[in-house]
C-alpha cells in the first residue's frame, strides 16, 4: 500500500514526493513519436530512465518499436510486465547471467549486445543447449571510448564470429555517441554526433559488401534524437530522458521537451527571511550533474543539497514557513528516479495513479 | 529469494554485489565501543549509514544507548523490527507525518528535533490527542548554518515553550558539528568541533541556570567521534559511517576504521591491455565525494563512472579480462548503501547471510 490516497491533491503530497505529471509526459511521448513519424526512423525508448512498465507500454502504445534496457535485471521487469522486444544495450557476462538471459529469451523477444568473440561464443552454447536462438547486436564504439569493438575490420572480424554460429541470430550494430549528447554547441554535438553515425553506417555497408545483412542500426539518445534519428541508414534510436525531462537536458543542452518530472519538498526549518531547508537531500534528488532547478515558489533557488536536506536561498521572494511546499526539477531524471520506490501519478493537480518504478535498483 | 545462494565463495557473488566483511564490521563495532567505555559518553549510532535493523542490533548488543534515525520512515523500519529509543534527528512536519510519529510514540520510545516553537505546539496537540508523551531534543546550530535554534537565548525561548507543555518531554539539546566532520586538517578539526561543542554546552548550563534540566546533549560523527566522544558535558554521539566506513572518511579525514563495505563488480568489456569496463557505475556506487577506490585487483584505478558503467585504467597491473571481479571501496557509504536492495554478508570469503537494506529509500 502506498503513503499515498489515490485523489489527494498534488499540494497535499506527503514528502518528499518524486511526482509525474502525465498530461506532460504523454504530450511528450506523442512529441517523439511525430518526430519520428516524419523521418522513418523507429524509437527504441530506454527504460534506464523510468524503470516502468507502465511509461514503457505508453511508448510502446505511441508506436516505440520495443524497449530498451540497461542492464537483465531490468529487462526480466520488463518481460515480467508484458513489455516485447527487449534490447539489452550491455554485454552480459558470465555463466549466472547467461543462464538468465537465455531462459528470458525463452519466453520473449530479446536482443543483447556483444563486443566480444569468447562472450558471443558463450552465448552461443548456453542458447543452443536452452534451445532458443538469442538475437544479438555488435556493439560498435564510435567515438566514446567504453563499451564496443572498433568500427570496420574489428567489427567485420566479430560480426564473422556470429552470423553463422547456432544459438545466436546476428541482428545488426550498436552505437552509443554518449561523448556528443551533452554537448552545449549545437553544432559541435551535431558534428561530432554525425562523426560517430557515418562510422557505424560506414561498418554495416562493409559487413554488407561482404555478405552480411544489418537489419538494425541502433544508436542515439534524447541530446541527439533530431540528429541520429534522421541519419540516413540509422534504423533506431534509444532515446530515454525525453520522457521526463530534467534541467542538464534542458537548460545545458536546449532539449525543449517539458517537464514532466518533480520532486515535491517540504520546508521543515527556517532561518530568517532568507534561508529555508527542505526535507529533501541527495538520497532524493542527485546532483551528478549539479544542483537541481527550484521551480516553486519563485524568487528562491537551491543552495545546497547535503545527504538528507536540502538549503534554500532567498533572492526576492516572499519568506518561506514551515511546512511550506517546495517544488523542484531534478537535473537528472535518470539516477533521481533510480532513488524512489513510487511515482505520484499526477494529473490536473489531483493524484491519479501511484505507480511503482519497478525496476529501480535492478543493476544486475 | 535472494539472487545470492548462502554458502557461494564471494569470488563467485552474482554482481554488482553491496558486500559487507562481517567480520570487519564487528571489529568497528567493538572497536567504537571500547574507545567510548573509556570516556562515558555513550553512542547512538545513526542507522542513515546502514539502513539496516540487523546491524543496528549488533550495534545496540555492543553497548548503545539507541539508535540515531533521519527520517520517520527508517524510524519506523527499525522500531518494526525491535529497535528501542529511536531519536530522530529532524523536524517532523505535517500533519501526516505528525501523526505517524505520535503512533509510532504509542509503542515505542521515540525522540525527536523541535527547532520552531509553532512546530513544538503542533506536536504537543498530536501527542495529547493520542495520549503519549513525545520526548523532543532542541536542535542547536552550533555553526553549519543547516536547521536549528541558535545558541543561547533563542534556545532558551524554545526550551520554555516546550518543558511545561502537555504531551512533550523535554530531554536535552542536539547539535551536530557537520562542518567539522570532513575537515582534513586535524587540528583545524578539533578546534571548530570545539567551538561547536562549546556553544551546545554553554546552552545546556544557561538553560540549567534557570532551572530547566538537560538531560541528554547529543552530537558528533564519525569524523569527530574522538573528539566529541570525550568533550565534557556531551552525553551521546551519533556516528554512522564508521561501522563499515568509506573511502572519504579514511583516505581523506583520516579516520582509521577498517573497510567493511565494498563493492563487488565483473569485467564486462575490455580495450586492449589498459582499460577494463565493469558492470557498476553510479547506480551502483555514488560518487558524491568523487569516484570510488579500487581495491582489487592492484595495478589498475577507477578512470570514470558513468550511470552504468564504471571505466578502469591500469597503472602497472596485468591486463584484466571479460569475467574478472573487482573489488571497489565506495567513496561515500551512506548514499552507495541507499542504492541497494540487500547485503551479501561474508565471512571468511563465503557467504554467510542476506541482510536487506530495510530502510533504503525511506526518505519520508
Amino acid at each position: 500500500m502506498s503513503r499515498w490516497r489515490i485523489g489527494t491533491p498534488k499540494v497535499e503530497l506527503d514528502t518528499p514526493a518524486l511526482c509525474l505529471d502525465i498530461a506532460v509526459v504523454e504530450r511528450n511521448v506523442r512529441r517523439m513519436a511525430a518526430h519520428l513519424a516524419q523521418t522513418g526512423v523507429r524509437l527504441r525508448p530506454h527504460s534506464k530512465t523510468h524503470k516502468s512498465p507502465a511509461l514503457a507500454h505508453l511508448q510502446m502504445a505511441a508506436g516505440a518499436i520495443g524497449i530498451a534496457c540497461a542492464k537483465l535485471g531490468e529487462a526480466e521487469v520488463m518481460a515480467a510486465a508484458g513489455l516485447k522486444d527487449l534490447l539489452i544495450a550491455n554485454q552480459i557476462v558470465g555463466a549466472d547471467k547467461i543462464a538468465r538471459l537465455v531462459n528470458l529469451a525463452a519466453y520473449t523477444e530479446v536482443m543483447v549486445a556483444v563486443d566480444n568473440p569468447d562472450n558471443a561464443a558463450e552465448l552461443a552454447r548456453a542458447a543452443l543447449s536452452k534451445g532458443v536462438r538469442l538475437r544479438v547486436l555488435i556493439e560498435v564504439d564510435t567515438g566514446m571510448g567504453r563499451c564496443g569493438v572498433l568500427p570496420g575490420a574489428e567489427a567485420l572480424d566479430l560480426a564473422r564470429c556470429i552470423v553463422d554460429r547456432p544459438g545466436l541470430r546476428f541482428e545488426g550494430l550498436m552505437g552509443y555517441e554518449g561523448h556528443a549528447v551533452m554537448l552545449k554547441d549545437p553544432d559541435r554535438r551535431r558534428q561530432v554526433t554525425e562523426d560517430s553515425l557515418c562510422q557505424l553506417v560506414e561498418t554495416a555497408e562493409l559487413l554488407r559488401n561482404k555478405g552480411i545483412p544489418v537489419p538494425i542500426l541502433s544508436s542515439g539518445g534524447t541530446g541527439t534524437y533530431f540528429i541520429t534519428g534522421a541519419y540516413p541508414g540509422i534504423t533506431e534510436i534509444q532515446a530515454g530522458s525525453y520522457i521526463t525531462m530534467d534541467g542538464q537536458y534542458r537548460q545545458e543542452v536546449g532539449i525543449d521537451f517539458e517537464y514532466g518530472l518533480t520532486l515535491l519538498a517540504t520546508v521543515i526549518s527556517t532561518r530568517g527571511a532568507d534561508q529555508a531547508v527542505i526535507d529533501a537531500g541527495q538520497k532524493a534528488v542527485t546532483r551528478d550533474f549539479g544542483l537541481p532547478l527550484l521551480l516553486e515558489p519563485p524568487g528562491w533557488e537551491i543552495a545546497g543539497l547535503s545527504e538528507e536536506h536540502g538549503k534554500l536561498r532567498r533572492v526576492d521572494g516572499p519568506p518561506l514557513r514551515v511546512g511550506d511546499r517546495v517544488e523542484i526539477v531534478p537535473n537528472h531524471g535518470c539516477t533521481t528516479i533510480n532513488l524512489h520506490d513510487e511515482y505520484a501519478v499526477v494529473r490536473a493537480g489531483v493524484l491519479e495513479a501511484v505507480w511503482p518504478v519497478a525496476a529501480r535498483g535492478k543493476v544486475y
